[in-house]
């Protein structure tokens, strides 16, 4: 700090405004402290990527995409549409309407809450002191605060030798801004973005094409999950080149070779979603004693603490960069921050993957659960099964529950279908209140739904030899 | 029995073959007795009411009525869509090979477990025995059984004065199987099966008319989960006439009377959806000592016996006449009836209605837990604080929790909104494990779903005065 200017005193600061940052800032407030929330992008970075250019802009994509292909897939029900059109320019008229109100409802949380906000990019310059610099030309705040956390996120990864320019070669968030659909498509990468931005842009009319280098799709998920979205992803008519790698892009062609050679792809627009990178780099860590690891994560203990008075939430710590683990942890840290024992410790962190039919995940895996040591015991129901799925179309799919015998609890529970992200809640509860099968099967689901599904592989699990899969494709109740 | 006549043994006989009716079959069978599954309409009728002619083919209609619906929904989203036309006679083949499919999967069940299935109407001639008359020529089949499950379902109550004859005066049954779409409906009774099937038929074109004696819709249910169906009704241009009651039929006009005077309504068909009478006049009861009450219905304890060997499941029995209920129902008759021991004891069972949106509720209402001597907190939060409803183009609806503070636990939830009848499972297993409120908010809802709603209600009620309701439209997590 040069001589004479004047430090400003900071309570609590949070640094980074999405869904970690803006929970922890509540939370602070709430307990009592006075709260400066800072974001790169101020009031207009309120909810974070996730709100303001992922989850929330991603998911009305797909729901749109999703209700113009299943208007088309009704005709043997009876049911003829016309011809389907989107206007992606009116669709990002309509997000942004959307989202808008989401960011003006946390804003006015946060203006109730007393919670001050700023704009700017902070950086450490030492412990308990930092700047605030503005993208204009207003001098920067310095900044002397008590407790520290840090929510600043992350972005996407680039692909060495095909940049993005915003033009030909998007990011995930320029893919979400088009203003017009492209004929054509080459997503690069297949994991749970790519799928998802892949699936809804070839519902919507384009010619979808999703490059993997590795040998498979969503890396980490179970492969019998994927097997259903496969299907899906051939009915939808995306083509998936695994094992290829991204060569270059010309005239509107990307190359990529695989083990069988140079394939050549039509690409009005090739889509790069090969992961995210956390934003730890400009935050000026060793200043205040803080080294991240080879990924660029900071370590943190179970109350989220990093160093003395400082806090990390989010995708800058080790987990599934995912919001609702963020907002756990925002969670945790503000309590932590406010001498109020807390600490980040759950069974079970969902994971959701909005693919065709919708992933989720909660728990262990069986191999997972036997790896641990665990008394494994298995079960398996076929979407077939269920009397709401076929009400609905729908056919491909499974409901699973992975139960540690010894102690007669359920510890993984896995399901893909339809609304697969809405269901898996009763799987985490199950989890974190360690259910037993009878639990599950005593908790009366209503008919006819999905949820059913839950009780009917439990009553498989107790009335089949243990670890048994169900082979029939007949519904235990309907 | 006649002399001469030979009567034939059966360990364990389960009469009505629907939801309570076979699973009470399978779950004996599984406990190793020899069972006979007698229906009315013996293969042909296996699934009963709820499969063959009720929920599921309801829910068909209703998901078919709602694509059209929402394709044309979503111009604000950029979608256009073409003119949307529905074929009900091709609607009803789609139905036909998704209800053959799945009481074929329950067939296959039935005969795995070795069940013999039978067509006939029984009734008892003294205890431990009576006859089975099958419609055709064939003798009946007297039968001296060991003990017999009472299953036999309801059926629709008529209109005096307007009886059904199949044509114009339609049961639900009869609408639920139609092959044109009528250009006007009055649908006549406004409980859940009125109030489902008259928004479908108008999300399919038609226009429909909803008359109701009473001066509400859905007796029973909380008025505050009615309003934003209403306001869908307004949307889907249903007409609602309270207060009203059906004086005659002709020439494809409705006149009902009102306060304000004679009312007429167009009408092609009138629905008649004005409740549901259990059948137990035909069964012989009074020979074995069984008096039904004055609805009709056979008193039982919570195991399920009405009388020494007989027990009675369902809609034959007090209660919400609900498919899952007569499930669980025929779960415990099984058991009590193979010696283990056995309760029918819910903490909650869900009551679903597939309006629009959908309303789920399980547990106590605020009022009721209240009356019950409870120390009772609520929090309501609007579906207007969930993301992932925005991208859905969703807005109307809330999610409620009621707990009862004595005890810290969740004694009431309260869904109206989209896939209400899927959330409302994890709020069934919440009351059914007593969990907390805490508990609700420790286990990690994924981001962005609907089922987020029931971690921020439980926030709601934490971190705000006991009792408050939340008044921003604001996310709590997002």
């Amino acid at each position: 700090m040069v001589v004479g200017e004047v430090a400003e005193g900071v309570d609590l600061l949070v640094v980074g405004a999405g869904p970690g940052g803006y929970t922890a800032a509540l939370r602070a407030a709430a307990l009592g402290r006075s709260v400066l929330l800072v974001d790169r992008l101020g009031d207009a970075g309120i909810g974070g990527v996730c709100l303001q250019v992922g989850c929330i802009p991603s998911k009305a994509l797909i729901e749109v995409a999703e209700v113009a292909h299943r208007s088309a897939g009704f005709a043997d029900a009876g049911l003829t549409v016309g011809e389907v059109s989107v206007d992606l320019a009116r669709f990002q008229e309509w997000k942004a309407v959307k989202v808008g109100g989401l960011t003006g409802g946390v804003a006015e949380l946060l203006r109730r809450a007393g919670v001050e906000v700023a704009a700017g990019e902070f950086r450490f310059t030492r412990p308990g002191s930092g700047v605030l610099q503005s993208a204009d030309d207003r001098p920067p705040r310095h900044l002397e605060y008590t407790d520290v956390v840090l929510a600043t996120g992350s972005r996407p990864v680039e692909l060495p030798g095909l940049p993005r320019d915003g033009e030909r070669v998007l990011s995930s968030t320029d893919a979400l801004a088009l203003s017009s659909l492209p004929a054509s498509i080459a997503v690069v990468g297949g994991g749970y973005i790519g799928l998802e931005l892949g699936t809804a842009f070839a519902k919507l009319g384009a010619t979808v094409t999703l490059v993997e280098a590795t040998d498979r799709l969503l890396p980490g998920v179970d492969a019998a999950l994927l097997r259903p979205v496969r299907q899906r992803l051939r009915a939808v008519g995306v083509e998936v080149l695994l094992g290829h790698r991204v060569e270059g892009l010309a005239d509107g062609v990307l190359t990529a070779t695989g083990d069988s050679g140079e394939v050549r792809v039509a690409a009005e627009k090739v889509i790069v979603a090969i992961g995210r990178r956390p934003n730890t780099d400009g935050l000026g860590l060793a200043r205040i004693g803080i080294t991240p690891d080879e990924r660029g994560l900071i370590p943190v203990g179970p109350d989220r603490m990093a160093a003395p008075h400082v806090a990390a939430i989010g995708d800058i710590t080790a987990g599934p960069a995912l919001a609702h683990k963020a907002t756990a942890e925002g969670e945790v840290a503000a309590e932590a921050l406010c001498g109020r024992p807390a600490a980040f410790d759950p069974a079970a962190i969902p994971a959701v993957v909005f693919s065709d039919p919708e992933i989720a995940v909660a728990g262990y895996s069986a191999d997972e659960a036997r790896a641990l040591g665990m008394d494994v015991a298995v079960a398996r129901l076929p979407l077939s099964a269920s009397g709401r799925a076929a009400t609905m179309g729908a056919v491909e799919g499974f409901t699973q529950l992975v139960v540690d015998r010894s102690v007669d609890a359920v510890v993984g529970v896995h399901i893909v279908g339809p609304h697969a992200s809405e269901l898996i809640a009763e799987g985490v509860l199950a989890i974190e209140m360690a259910a037993s099968p009878v639990d599950l099967l005593a908790s009366i689901h209503p008919h006819p739904t999905l949820s059913e599904m839950t009780s009917d592989v439990a009553r498989v699990l107790l009335h089949q030899p243990a670890g048994a899969t169900v082979p029939a494709s007949a519904p235990a109740a309907s």
